[in-house]
C-alpha cells in the first residue's frame, strides 16, 4: 500500500489541519486505515483487523457490487434532483416496498441528521404543535436542532435543555427504572411517556413529535422491550403528534441511488438478514457462556448482530465498569479486533459490525475477550481496583457514530476532554495497564 | 442509452414516491437527463442540452480525472474520519493553501447546510453572543437553523423572523436603497449593518456573526460593490462577532476528499480560473451588446461566469419583468440551452455554468438569447404586456440550489406554488405563448 505520508506525518497534519472536536477512535494510540474488504480493515503496515463497529458499511466494507454500481453511474451523471432520473424513483420505489404501504414517500437527504431535521420540520408542520418527547441518552444527530433533542449531547455541553424538549426514560430493562423482574415493562416505559404527554397538556403545551432509534447505541445498545413502540405510538398519535423512528439514510442523487439499489441486491442476494440472524445468535450464545464465566459481565442483550455486553464492578449494584471496559477495548485493538465501549457509563462494549460477519468472526472474537477478561480479573484479584482507573491515561470518548456526530462532539464544551486542546489526539503514553497484566 | 422506465412512466414514480415539495426544474415539461459531460446534460433522447446553471459541477460534469479519483478510492476504503487517512489531511492541507494562512482548520461535513449549521454553533461558542446579521433575500441552506436567517426562505413562509435575527439589505447597487449613482455605496450598505450592530448592542444583544454568500444568487445574483465585505468585517469583529463566508463544501471521508483533491487538480491543470475569466468577460461583453440592442435587458453585471441579466418592463422604474424572464427559460430550453430566473421577483437570468464552458458556448447561448427576446419584444410591441402574464401556467420557483434547498422548498407553506399539490410536478399544458410568438 502505498503512502502519501508517515503514520506521524498524517497524525501532525490531522492535528494542524482538522478541528480538533473531529475526534479519533484509540485517540491515545489512533489507527490509520488504507484499506477496507468485507468485515476487515488494514492498516498501513498490511495488519488485518477484524470490525466489530462499523455498521454503517452493513453489506461489508467496498462490496465489489456496491462499488461498480457507484463507479459505472459516476462515469455518467450525478446531478441534482431537480431533473427526472430512473435511479432516484426506482430506489424510492424499492424502499417503499421494504414499509408498510401507507410509508410510500420519500425524502431524500444528505445525512442522517439533515434527515431528523427535516423529519422534525415535517412533524411541526403538521398541526403546528412544537413540542418534542425524546428518550434519556438519545443520539439523533449533530446539527443545532437536534443536539436540542439529544440528551446524549446536550447534558454534557453547556446547554440546558430546552421548554419544548421532554425527556422519557430510556426503556433499559437492565439497568433503568423498570427491569427485567418488572411484570411488564413495556406498559411501565410506555406509560411514562402518557405522563409527559399529560403533563405538558396541563401546561397548554402539544406534542409534534416522539422520536427514537428504534435501538440505542450510543445510548449503551438498549433494546426496548416488545409492544413499548406500539403503545408509545398509540399515546403520541392520540396527542395528535407523529412517531419519528430515526433510522440512518442515504442520499438520493443518480450515483447514491444507484449504491442504495446495489446495497438493496446484496442484502437480497447474499441473504444477509439471515446471515445477522444466524450469526448473531451464536455470538449471543458465546457471550452468554462469557458471561457465566466472568463476573466482569453484567448483561448481554442484542438483536441481531446488534449486541452489547454490559460491564459491571457488582452484580447486584451492577455499578458500570468504566475503567474496565475502556482496557478491554485497547488490548481487542492489540489483538486486531475493533470494538467500542459506549452508553452513558461508557460501560457498554458496542457490537454492530458489518452484517457479512462469520461464525469464525465471532468465535475469534469471543476467544480473545476471554483471554483478556481472564487476565483482567486475575489482576484486579491480585491488585487493588484502582489500579485500572489511574492508568488510562486518555478516556476520549471514542463512539462509532462518527459519520454523524465527529463534528459536534466537544465543541459543546471544549473542557470535557482534556485530549481535546491537542486536537483531539491523546499522545500520552499509553499504559493501560499492560505490563501489569499476564494477557 | 438504456432507460429503466419511460420518461412519462419516472414522472408517475416520481409524483408517487418523491416528496412533493421535492420541485423539479420545468416543473411545466420536466427534463429527464441520463448522462452529462463537460459543460453539455443529454436527455433519454439523446438530445444535448447547454448547462448554464449547475455550477456545483464546476470543473465540468463527469470529469474523468474526478471520476477515476472517486472510482480508485471507493474500491479502496470508504470509511468515517475517526480513522487516520492520507486523503483526508492532504485534501485538508491543500484546502488551507489556498487561504490566508489563519484559516487553517477544516471541519468536512456532509452539505453546505451542515457546515452552515457548524458555523453558527462555532460563533455562538466563540464568545457567548447568539445574534445573528444576515443579508436580506440571502440563503443559507434547508435546515431549521438555516432557514431562520435566510430571508429567502423564511419570507415566503408561515415562519415570523426570530429576534436573534437581523436583516441588512443587500448590496444591490442596481434595484437596492444605494445605487451606481451613490457615491460610495460600499460604505453605505456597510453603516447599515453598523447602524443594526449598534441598535442590537442598544438593546442589550450581542452579535456572534454576520453570514452572508460571497456573490448572492438566489438572491438575483447580486455583486456587492468592492469594500463592502472588508467594512462590514470591521464591524462585526468590532462587536466581538465572527464573519461567516459561505462558500459550498466537500465533505472529509476518504473518497470525497479524493474527489476534492482531483478536484484542485483539474482546476489548476486547465487553468479553469483563467477560462472562467477569459470566457466570463467576453460573455459579458457579448450581454452588454444585447442590453444596448433589448429594452428588456435592464442591468448584466457578474464576475468570471457567475452572471446576471436583470430583466425590466421600464428602465426608470426598474419593474422586474418576472413573466418574460419564465418565459424565456422555456424558450431557451426549446433551444436545448438551461437556463434559470431567480432573484426576489424572479427577474434575473442566472448563469453560473461549469467553468469549462467555453466561448461558442457563449456565443450559442447569446445568439438564442438575441433571438429569443427580438420575437417577444415584437409581440409585446404587437399586443398588450398582459398576454404573457395570463399565459405562464405554472410558475413554479425553479432555482438551481436543488442540492440544498430541494427540501425546504413548499413545505413551509404548500400552498405557495398551486402545482405542489401535484407532487410538485406541473401538468398544465405548457402554452407559454408560443404559439404567438414568431421565434
Amino acid at each position: 500500500m502505498c503512502e502519501l505520508y508517515s503514520k506521524q506525518d498524517t497524525l501532525a497534519l490531522r492535528r494542524k489541519h482538522i478541528g480538533p472536536s473531529c475526534k479519533v477512535f484509540f485517540a491515545a494510540d489512533p489507527i490509520k486505515i488504507v484499506r477496507a474488504q468485507r468485515q476487515y480493515m488494514f492498516d498501513e503496515k498490511g495488519e488485518q483487523y477484524l470490525d466489530c463497529i462499523n455498521n454503517v458499511a452493513h453489506v461489508g466494507h467496498c462490496h465489489p457490487e456496491v462499488v461498480q454500481a457507484a463507479q459505472r453511474q459516476m462515469e455518467l451523471l450525478n446531478t441534482n434532483s431537480r431533473f427526472l432520473h430512473d435511479n432516484v424513483v426506482e430506489y424510492a420505489k424499492r424502499l417503499s416496498a421494504t414499509l408498510p404501504d401507507k410509508l410510500s414517500v420519500c425524502y431524500f437527504t444528505n445525512s442522517g441528521s439533515e434527515a431528523n431535521d427535516l423529519a422534525l420540520r415535517l412533524a411541526r408542520q403538521f398541526r403546528g404543535h412544537q413540542d418534542v418527547i425524546t428518550l434519556d441518552h438519545a443520539y439523533h444527530g449533530h446539527l443545532s436542532s437536534l443536539i436540542e433533542i439529544s440528551p446524549y449531547k446536550f447534558r454534557k455541553g453547556k446547554d440546558v435543555k430546552k421548554e419544548f424538549v421532554h425527556v422519557a426514560p430510556a426503556p433499559d430493562i437492565y439497568r433503568g427504572k423498570y427491569r427485567e423482574d418488572h411484570a411488564d415493562p413495556a406498559s411501565a416505559y410506555a406509560s411514562e411517556v402518557k405522563k409527559i404527554i399529560d403533563e405538558a397538556h396541563n401546561s397548554g403545551r402539544k406534542i409534534a413529535a416522539f422520536i427514537a432509534e428504534s435501538m440505542q447505541s450510543c445510548g449503551g445498545q438498549i433494546i426496548p422491550p416488545a409492544g413499548y413502540f406500539q403503545k408509545v405510538a398509540e399515546y403520541v398519535h392520540g396527542a395528535g403528534g407523529v412517531f419519528i423512528a430515526d433510522e440512518v439514510q442515504y442520499g438520493g442523487n443518480p450515483v447514491s441511488s444507484a449504491v442504495g439499489l446495489a446495497v438493496l441486491d446484496v442484502i437480497e442476494n447474499e441473504d444477509l438478514q439471515g446471515n445477522a440472524t444466524r450469526v448473531g445468535n451464536y455470538l449471543t450464545e458465546l457471550l452468554n457462556k462469557q458471561k457465566a464465566k466472568h463476573t466482569l459481565i453484567g448483561d448481554v442483550r442484542g438483536v441481531g448482530l446488534f449486541i452489547g455486553i454490559d460491564l459491571v464492578k457488582d452484580h447486584q449494584k451492577r455499578t458500570p465498569a468504566t475503567a474496565e471496559a475502556q482496557h478491554i477495548i485497547y488490548k481487542m485493538k492489540e489483538k486486531r479486533v475493533l470494538l467500542s465501549a459506549d452508553g452513558p457509563h461508557r460501560n457498554v462494549l458496542k457490537i454492530k459490525p458489518p452484517m457479512c460477519f462469520t461464525e469464525e468472526d465471532a468465535k475469534f472474537m469471543v476467544d480473545h475477550l476471554d483471554g483478556i477478561l481472564t487476565g483482567l480479573e486475575e489482576a484486579i484479584g491480585d491488585k487493588t481496583e484502582s489500579v485500572i482507573t489511574e492508568n488510562i491515561p486518555c478516556r476520549a470518548k471514542m463512539s462509532d457514530e462518527a459519520h454523524l456526530e465527529s463534528l459536534s462532539d466537544g465543541i459543546l464544551d471544549p473542557k470535557e476532554n482534556p485530549s481535546s486542546k491537542r486536537n483531539g489526539l491523546c499522545t500520552d503514553k499509553h499504559s493501560l495497564l499492560s505490563k501489569r497484566l499476564k494477557t
